[in-house]
């Protein structure tokens, strides 16, 4: 209901509310949300993608349930990446607060300091890589990497469908090995939470300030090389 | 010439090419090349991103530039990806036709059956990751598997943009040490070949026939797990 008060403001103009006693705090909220959002959005130095632009990595999430429509589409985005020999290394194990059980299970693999507020993610995850080949069990150099690109995509279409997502280095691997029967020729590599975005008011000081902060990143210059290794490309210049 | 011949059939009418001498052989082509595209789209079984649905790695790039400005776009998105502790791990070795000395050395680090067909590629890259830590010099657990995000911005960014990226695992990452000087704390992951699409009918009979295969991907049954490890997630049936 309070979710449902909530979206009904976002599409309306605020002044059709001014005699609702909740408009105030709804509105209220949604400006902050706004504001946060814009503090989010990446500053480009060229032109890219709006899901490129927009995405960002929340420790808050609203209470509001993300449909299995949806998850799979942000799944089926995955499964179209590109991967060594299309080996598909990926593995997504899934959990979402309508089954409790299994959601905590995958909460107690996260760090505590993560544990605090992913707790509130209507759904988590633990992504996982096949570190072989299945045409020959040999060891696949980039099971890791293909895993990034699946995540990529993910992460484009969730940020499409108006989600965010955060993912964690900071899990218990070993753990998520034991309790979910992981084999060995397969690595745990991240925690995932993921939802609609909520505001960051009910966070601790510490953790609020960076959700507040503008996202940095390295100059090109940093990252992209030409002929010598930590020079940047010549076509940088142009 | 031959390329400005293409580009402007492609956004006229073909009937207004018919007293060209030309106008059939270029028809022709830009008809297999839209025909190839429409093998490729991926086919979701839920609806995903226009980027996502019509990428894929091609063998065969047309004989056409990517402009700076472009390049800076891709590298650029790219550079907005989310990584463990903000640590942007990826680097980028990028050569294009313009400097044919530089580039013959990105080539050479290529294994022998991609040099092939790469070498028609306009821009070629190398991606590479720091496994360490900038701020404790301590393994980077996620280094490979942040420039797999990264790659992900730069594909999906590459396909809105109508380029194509082919990811290649067969590359000779100690002798890309050797060739430019790359630091002990980095790892060469993968080649990167770029450009606007080609016709695949200049390629040998195999790799043409693989270019005019339909993509194939697991089902997501075989991906997204539930409580149970190998067994898919309960919402993947609602």
């Amino acid at each position: 209901m309070v979710e449902r008060g909530y979206l009904l403001l976002s599409r309306t103009p605020a002044r059709s509310y001014r005699k609702n006693p909740w408009s105030n705090h709804y509105q209220k909220r949604a400006m902050r949300e706004q504001e946060i959002l814009q503090i989010k959005e990446a500053t480009p130095d060229h032109p890219v993608l709006d899901v490129i632009k927009k995405r960002w990595s929340p420790r808050v999430f609203a209470d509001r349930r993300v449909e299995p429509e949806t998850l799979k589409q942000l799944l089926e985005a995955a499964r179209w990446a590109a991967s060594s020999f299309n080996e598909q290394p990926w593995r997504f194990i899934l959990a979402t607060k309508d089954e409790p059980e299994h959601y905590a299970r995958v909460l107690d693999c996260l760090i505590e300091g993560n544990q605090g507020w992913a707790q509130h993610a209507p759904v988590l995850m633990l992504t996982v890589a096949r570190t072989t080949f299945t045409r020959n069990d040999k060891p696949n150099r980039h099971a890791w990497h293909d895993v990034g690109l699946a995540m990529g995509n993910l992460v484009a279409q969730a940020t499409a469908l108006g989600l965010h997502v955060h993912q964690m280095a900071g899990i218990l691997p070993e753990k998520a090995r034991v309790v979910f029967a992981i084999p060995d020729d397969y690595e745990v590599v991240a925690g995932v939470a993921l939802g609609y975005f909520g505001n960051p008011d009910q966070l601790p000081d510490r953790q609020k300030e960076s959700e507040q902060m503008p996202r940095s990143r390295k100059p090109l210059d940093d990252l992209v090389f030409g002929a010598t290794w930590g020079e940047a490309a010549s076509f940088l210049d142009t």
